[in-house]
């Protein structure tokens, strides 16, 4: 398997999978820090989700981090099929999440003219777009292994 | 470029395109009938996102329709990716909707404990439930597409 940016092993598949982390930590902490998020099924999906990514990423953060210390290559077929579908499933997970959390703050704060929860609406905010920031990598992440594994 | 199931110009592939367009116009359908959809940021996004995956599927079935009756291939290298980035913008477009949409459904029905709008809420299940199901053929085209272009 050919050897290019973003491929496990690499210093900048290193990188995604550390911001992935990072962004998905602080969207479970700007949420989990509200006092009513267990209120909206979405908000509590999002925490799910992003606790999932976190899981993820930080495995596979290790597991480039041990290639790279040890200048092994990891690229097998059957592990990088394992990165696909994991990377996918997550990815899905983590837009559906977003976008549902996203329908709602909208919702609150254009659609009903106002917000009523105070000061934890820009936590809301906060959380939604730290999760796409982390969906979007993620996503990146995605496309590197799906072309990884099919021009094999 | 290899000729599997799904690829276009095939039967299989046009099957999936007018299945996109089916479940997108009957997600449009559900909702635009619904009274106060306007109201909602998430539900106009959904009308708008379902629209632009009808577009897209209409004319990509025209093209396989044509490929079909011709007995041509048309997989060259500009056109596929043409239809690989096409098809992965709308189909995340598609999901982001449908889950903003779902996010406001489920509060509506689960978390407010009610739903104040009276029929039009089952309208708004079956227009998201649809909107789904146009997301989950779209998603098949996206990974059968970018399997083709990295495949060769």
């Amino acid at each position: 398997m050919k050897n290019f940016p973003g491929t496990p092993g690499t210093l900048t598949g290193f990188a995604l999978r550390i911001s992935q982390c990072v962004f998905a930590v602080g969207s479970i902490a700007a949420m989990a820090t509200t006092p009513n998020f267990f209120n909206f099924t979405a908000f509590c999906y999002l925490i799910a989700s992003m606790g999932l990514q976190v899981i993820w990423s930080f495995v596979l953060s290790l597991l480039d981090a041990y290639a790279l210390l040890r200048k092994k290559t990891i690229h097998n077929l059957v592990l990088v099929s394992l990165f696909v579908v994991g990377d996918w499933v997550t990815a899905t997970l983590s837009l559906a999440a977003a976008s549902a959390s996203a329908g709602i703050a909208v919702l609150y704060f254009n659609d009903l003219g106002h917000c009523k929860f105070g000061e934890t609406c820009q936590k809301y905010q906060i959380s939604v777009a730290l999760a796409y920031m982390s969906w979007i990598n993620i996503l990146i992440s995605s496309l590197i292994m799906l072309w990884l594994l099919a021009a094999g």
